[in-house]
């Protein structure tokens, strides 16, 4: 893509090295982050920029897995330090996850500067960052068609004046069932979305992993279960994969209608599920898209 | 129905008084036990019998419920003593089940005996008794053109090798996501289904509750999530109100199709969904077939 381009989806957040054990096996430094996850599953489907902050010891060859997989990395500034760095462990047969550090090196100063061409974009997501970063991107664009926001626990606990001003100015908020309940304070996940619509969003997605996804808005409601997967062999990004598959494929359309949103959930929970089936985003780089429309038309089948 | 017509659907199990707490109240010696979930459900479908035994404490309204929902109860066999008698707990938000009492009382002895005009019935469900009642059953029918199956830890654990014969024998095996485990060694629910197919069935049924289920075959799986409830009033029977629901709708076709597996899972999800609105039967048993119709064709909008 070329610089002066505008893509269809923008996606802001981190890119990382993830060190990742398994029961079966451990990996370091490999490539990950929400933005990473996020951006090459959008570009599954649209053009599609990403913006992040690398340390000086990103690799070119990851460099090379943006480009490759069609993501534009104009928006990914090179800084001084070293880039992000994640590690964590999966435990209990893969139900629990345990971070054992989080470096946030150039991260902890991240300023999201959005490149003059994708202002314009209309499909943006604003991956798990601080708030008043996530407001700073708002800033920065000429109104979006459509916006999705992602957070978690940390803002939800520490910046939450913030986080629910960003939250009001977005489209689609997407969590997780546990930040669900953490943020509205609500058991009942069908509760907690009617919340977060409160809070100002057209739409709640609420995130259940395995057990698959649901999108609220006022009049409506859209469920999707999970792809069917015999082995996780590591679930990082799914959750991200998921968000980027859904934008992406709004984007692809154009427009956000009832049924782009049913197809877009399809091909995000099919998405999300080749990220479980590799570490990192060893499978999801790799699939082509006749490959994913034949599972996608799989998994509509399994439906009633 | 009159005594000498052949129901589609003849279901066999226990019919209990079960005495229910959770969070938000408490009732005694409620209509409870599988056969009363199951054959309740099956006959908001096609014309059922239900199987089972009760004592000489069981309540004529309890019969006049079985009988205003349009189930046979020709096979409801009355013995001296007391009926089976069930008392439970739900704890942590609804979340842990604890059994407080199973006072078998007739249940003990129960020999199940099919009336002459059950024997040629086309759709038979056996619900959770002692594998070799089970097989008792099939030995009074005259080839059942389909057959499920209900099993759960105390047979699988204490006569598993009747039991596994009597798998062997159906044509479809249901149980929840524990039970697949426990019945198998397999952690994973996809293994776990495969490795029922192995045991016999043409069918592995895996009920995950409020994540929804789904159904596996040799060459197919079909999936469907759960119906979004916003409060679970009493979930006692949800789990046989599916299977009824599954079966009923099936007897309805009188042909075990694909299309016609999907409309039954999502007329099971439903018609269970009910069940958890209230305690015992008591919504259940007033829905009525253009109320259950409306949400059915709500649920399928709900997905992709």
């Amino acid at each position: 893509m070329g610089k002066a381009m505008t893509p269809d989806v923008v996606v802001v957040g981190s890119v990382a090295f993830d060190s990742v054990q398994t029961p079966k096996a451990m990996h370091e430094k490999l490539l990950g982050g929400s933005a990473s996850y996020t951006s090459i599953a959008a570009a599954l489907f649209a053009r599609t920029g990403v913006v992040g902050v690398v340390g000086e010891d990103f690799p070119k060859e990851y460099f090379e897995i943006f480009e490759k997989a069609g993501v534009d990395t104009q928006g990914l500034q090179r800084e001084k330090g070293k880039t992000f760095h994640w590690s964590g462990v999966y435990e209990d047969n893969m139900n629990n996850r345990r971070t054992n550090c989080t470096d946030l090196n150039v991260f902890a100063h991240f300023n999201p500067v959005i490149p003059e061409a994708y202002r314009t974009s209309p499909f943006l997501c604003l991956e798990n960052i601080a708030p008043a970063l996530q407001a700073r991107v708002l800033d920065q664009m000429e109104k979006p068609k459509f916006t999705v926001l992602d957070t978690m626990d940390l803002w939800i606990n520490t910046t939450r004046e913030e986080l629910m001003k960003v939250i009001a100015r977005v489209d689609l908020l997407t969590v997780n069932e546990h930040e669900a309940r953490h943020l509205t304070g609500k058991g009942s996940l069908l509760k907690a979305a009617r919340k977060i619509l409160d809070m100002g969003p057209k739409y709640a997605l609420i995130k259940k992993g395995e057990h698959g996804a649901f999108l609220m808005s006022k009049d409506d409601f859209l469920i999707v279960p999970a792809w069917p997967l015999v082995e996780v062999v590591d679930p990082t990004g799914a959750g991200d994969t998921f968000a980027g598959g859904l934008l992406g494929t709004l984007a692809s359309f154009g427009e956000v209608t009832r049924e782009n949103l049913h197809t877009a959930l399809v091909n995000a929970t099919v998405t999300a599920a080749y990220t479980c089936e590799a570490f990192s985003v060893d499978r999801l780089r790799q699939i082509t898209r006749a490959e994913l429309d034949a599972r996608a038309a799989a998994f509509r089948r399994m439906m009633p």
